[in-house]
């Protein structure tokens, strides 16, 4: 078997024995399985031919990209894992059409560079930037702190290559905007975590790149009052918000025990820290302010001043810098650091409507330590999509307890007509939750699509998919 | 079997025998097919209702909008067609969140007229809004004129609620806009031109309404001339442009036909006439100009008058009032009549890459020459999204010519890398082109997922899907 891989491959493209440890544990070190190999495809050919192949012995298959994923998706027990290192081309970058095509190994940070170097963005982004690749953000329609303006990834995606669960080639790579012809493949296939085929190439859309950034950390007594500041922005602006971030004191308590070196936004604690940012076209870097136009960054110092002189807001600091602007992302970009301070989280990625995430903040601390008494949280929010994680330090040590959390925080976010799973997907550790939450028509629909585009069930299996017994 | 029709929606909300004549004809007056019956359901319930039955009795399904469809999809032969026309409330506007909930036989008109009383706008626009319905408009992923800035139906919809070939509900109307819980059963929904389900509701994005507009019709030799212009005014203005839309002199000479006393763009006759439209936020109504910010109608004034000057363009006229700005949209939107002006047409909805539009009417116009010596054209294009719609008036009068024009029209466009079917669908007039054209992976994987979800093939037979001997 591992033969006929590495006939497909090449031999030192193929991964087994010892080589195997880094691939049998995932980036949260909390969740582990033993793949039987790794391969190393170099293009689309050899990707169907190892699909083929799996499909013809039934071997389970897990692509994965830069295996950064939240939710268990980078282990697979006994999977021929599909590794897209050497498949990390950025093949061709189209300014005047502004797209990029691009390979599902690259990594998203190269696709920021090589835009850039155009003068345009890729705008989606998140911390784990520098390692993520392209089947990997797009196989889990990653979302991160750009969505509030651009969207989602599947929103900047025009079209997609794949192999299907039968080794046949996909080729969807339209750039064009408009292109209705048959059921939409491409969304399909984007969300859907590897489970009906892997994404070997993609189209992404590019935008303009901001001519001049204002970023500004604000401190405040309570969310309520945050929510005026980013409408009345938006309003003024036209919509220019990439960024509305939420963190509380407790957040800024858990930056320091990380390294007690780092410096805070303020001198002082306050109980809501905001970090804002607008991104302007130079050309439209005006706003109309009481002398006639501004630019953005005096635009948005004197609105905080004002702010702070009616009691609105309680500290507020703009980067003058980049410097200033980095390290006021590093310090939100931290999250997933803070969140590994402790070795057991239990993670809840979930979005509330916009005005509700107060109340629904409200409503968890409180059930949290009825079901968990004593836990601790660490919790940062896309406050602009509503999109909260709210990660649990549980007292509770059994599987029971820490489901009794989710379950807990998954009913206030239901009540609240949010979503159970905002941005990180459903990997298997949402699996309960979508047996639980999810319409039943839907995951029935979802089943038979599964059945038919992958009858031998190859392709990652107990991934997304809840056991119909859950 | 039209008693247990009428036991549903109520014996006066099935229409059959001579009250079928409407629904036996389309919009085109080229395709007719006579229905079973019509029945009117008020609610989802009964939809999946209707649709249980028709699954139980094998009775194929037509869910039917404003029937303004282009592509022969509003008729159906022995079919229970479900008209929504009972089913047309905008159940909310929720203009914090920026979302309307509509029924899918809310029209897109009245949904333009209640966002607007809140000062938002729903984008998609196209000349049949008076009658097209949401479920129309979804299940064809509609394009129209503002697709340049605010993208096609499915980027504006955030939720859906459908009944499936089953006749189970589905309820997906999420207004979040984080939510990656399984396959997005809402993309693969919309666009599936109801072979796969029948959309009863949706959550639709609305956008902040534009509180100035800049329209402008520009007469220039040369297609050429007019990317640069484009080009010039979305840098300018960050990407403001809502509409940029390409008619021929030919063009100009068919609406003087349709009425003698429509009054022209301009006084001479220019062989490229370019309707552009910028829409800009109140407060951002400033764009920079020589002395400082200026407002968009001065912008536009300014940047026309001094291509003019440079001989870029030969003419223009900026709409000084809203009388002269829908003056302009009137001769755009006479599209469909003038098409209608020969009772037999060719019509060929396509997309190339913007910079290759030029080329391909070039091509075309000879390739046309070739096939069907002597055939006239209707030409009109969103050149912003290089979408063009080349009507034909054939000389020929046989399927077989009129197949042949179809055929020489698209190789043209694959080999520019353009699209054969743009914004109006499949329907049945482009199966041929899809058994021709598709990505035959792509077909085999959207045969497998339509008999995954419709194994009874009940939901709009012969529409979308080629059958597998073409």
């Amino acid at each position: 078997m591992i033969d006929r891989i590495a006939d497909i491959v090449g031999a030192k493209n193929v991964l087994t024995g010892p080589d195997l440890a880094p691939y049998s544990v995932d980036i949260s070190g909390m969740r582990r399985a033993v793949p039987l190999a790794v391969a190393r495809p170099a293009s689309t050919q050899e990707v169907s031919d190892l699909v083929r192949l799996a499909n013809e012995l039934r071997l389970p298959v897990l692509p994965v990209g830069g295996r950064t994923g939240l939710t268990g998706g980078g282990v697979g027990e006994g999977a021929l894992i599909l590794s897209f290192d050497r498949m990390n081309a950025i093949r061709a970058i189209r300014p005047e059409a502004r797209v990029a095509e691009v390979e599902a190994g690259a990594i998203l940070s190269d696709i920021h560079d090589a835009a850039e170097a155009h003068d345009l963005v890729f705008p989606l982004t998140f911390g784990a930037r520098g390692s993520a690749r392209v089947g990997g953000f797009l196989g889990t329609n990653a979302g991160g702190s750009n969505v509030l303006r651009y969207g989602n990834t599947r929103d900047l995606v025009l079209g997609i290559e794949a192999v299907l669960p039968t080794g046949e080639i996909v080729d969807l790579m339209s750039g064009l905007h408009k292109n209705n012809s048959g059921y939409d493949l491409r969304h399909l296939l984007i969300g859907s975590e590897g489970t009906l085929g892997v994404i070997t190439a993609a189209t992404l859309k590019l935008m303009p790149k901001p001519g001049a950034y204002a970023t500004a950390m604000v401190g405040m007594k309570s969310m309520s009052d945050a929510l005026p500041l980013l409408n009345e922005v938006q309003k003024a602006t036209g919509g220019l918000v990439e960024a509305f971030e939420y963190m509380p004191d407790s957040y800024v308590g858990n930056y320091l025990q990380l390294s007690p070196s780092h410096r805070l936004p303020f001198e002082d604690r306050h109980p809501v820290n905001i970090l804002i940012e607008i991104g302007a076209l130079a050309p439209r870097d005006c706003i109309p302010g009481d002398d006639g136009a501004i630019p953005v960054v005096s635009y948005l110092e004197d609105l905080l001043g004002r702010y702070l002189e009616n009691g609105l807001i309680d500290d507020a600091v703009v980067a003058r810098t980049e410097a200033q602007r980095r390290e006021m992302w590093a310090r939100r970009e931290a999250a997933s650091e803070i969140a590994g301070l402790q070795p057991v989280r239990v993670t809840n990625d979930v979005a509330v409507p916009l005005d509700l995430v107060e109340t629904f903040l409200t409503r968890a601390d409180a059930t949290l330590q009825r079901v968990d008494p004593g836990a601790t949280t660490s919790v940062v929010a896309h406050l602009g999509d509503g999109n909260v994680h709210y990660t649990v330090w549980p007292v509770t040590t059994t599987e029971a307890g820490k489901d009794a959390i989710v379950e807990a925080i998954e009913d206030i976010v239901i009540d609240l007509g949010g979503s159970f799973s905002a941005e990180h997907g459903i990997g298997t550790i949402k699996l309960g939750s979508m047996a639980r939450r999810k319409d039943p028509a839907a995951l029935s629909a979802m089943r038979a699509i599964k059945r038919a585009l992958d009858p031998n069930g190859i392709m990652n299996p107990g991934k997304l998919l809840p056991p119909s017994n859950l």
